[in-house]
């Protein structure tokens, strides 16, 4: 898999998408689809279908198009999903709430066996089925938790100091939906998710519509 | 204007980045800064910096960088930020709780004027301020709070039908947390914002970094 270090960071970002569509087939139970089919569902030419795939050696077959379920299982495997990561949420709010229900996270292997909070409140309470447990005594539980991702959604004054807990605890990669950036070591991965960006990049698409309209 | 049509969707992905950036400048007191400086705190080229802005006629000035009020106002007026958003929230789960509290959406212009739902558990309940409309009513209310922007927070199975009737009453941009994929008509534009897409990207680095170390 040496060529897969080449593959641009605008391909890996559609892959998510690949694989969630595939998913979908899936569970319709369409077994074959042809790169014109995908096409049409996904919306982006058969062309640049074609391109991604072939970046990872190319899974279609000329006049029969792509095998849905091998498909899926090899975008899963270059996503690292196919093994699961076990997954803790630090910060027990609404939005912590919410991912902690999000089925979408289970179904991609993502399985959650941890949710922290420093609130005497919260602590305690059953969220999707686990007890909130206290963050200030992470070290007594992750080690035995052994979670790769951490997810964090605490106010953005206490994003850095829990970032800097959890890696100290062997976690590797974070998930970071406090409005802050956060500085990790090398070895250790983060995402940040700016979920005001996707609300100004539809205010930017009101705003041309607006214009066409004048 | 109209050159603006031409900017790739590459480079408007980058500008909610570029907002945020120059508003915590802002609010630092920061009052110019070099490409090179935004450029080191941004983790982006210099060059990509100065070809991004110059699509939109350039705003840096030689030797004296980027004047950051100035190029943040710019950029929140090709947003269409500065006139601000009406929006509403459909679905007071706890992804609607979570929003309605998020306070980085009415810091960017996002005010919200309703949240709805139709479980006679939720309505009437205050969120951030607001009492929980019920959206079987939406007729009798929608027309009057007259919002731009309708975010969607309910189970994905009522997505279609919460977007058919908005749109039906005049809202114009949807943010879509459901998790589905809905057809909206021309004139209309959609966000669709997959929260676990972000789990896979954090998951495929991972799956990258063990590489390395085997």
């Amino acid at each position: 898999m040496a060529n897969e270090k080449k593959i641009s960071f605008e391909v890996i970002k559609r892959l998510p998408r690949y694989y969630r569509y595939l998913g979908e087939l899936k569970s319709n139970n369409i077994t074959r689809i042809s790169s014109k089919e995908l096409s049409r569902r996904m919306n982006v030419t058969a062309s640049q279908i074609r391109q991604d795939l072939n970046c990872f050696g190319g899974f279609g077959q000329q006049g029969y198009g792509y095998n849905v379920e091998d498909l899926h299982e090899a975008i899963g495997d270059i996503l690292g999903l196919n093994n699961g990561h076990k997954t803790i949420i630090v910060g027990a709010g609404n939005l912590g709430r919410a991912l902690a229900n999000y089925k979408s996270f289970e179904k991609r292997g993502f399985k959650l066996v941890g949710i922290f909070d420093i609130n005497n409140i919260k602590i305690g309470q059953n969220i999707a089925g686990l007890d909130v447990l206290d963050f200030n005594e992470a070290e007594k539980y992750i080690p035995d938790l052994a979670p790769d991702i951490a997810i964090i959604t605490v106010p953005k004054e206490a994003a850095g100091s829990v970032a800097k807990k959890v890696i100290s605890l062997g976690i590797k990669g974070l998930l970071n939906f406090s409005y802050t950036d956060i500085d990790v070591p090398d070895g250790v991965e983060i995402e940040n998710v700016h979920l005001s960006d996707s609300l100004m990049t539809l205010s930017y698409k009101l705003e041309q519509q607006k214009k066409l309209n004048q």
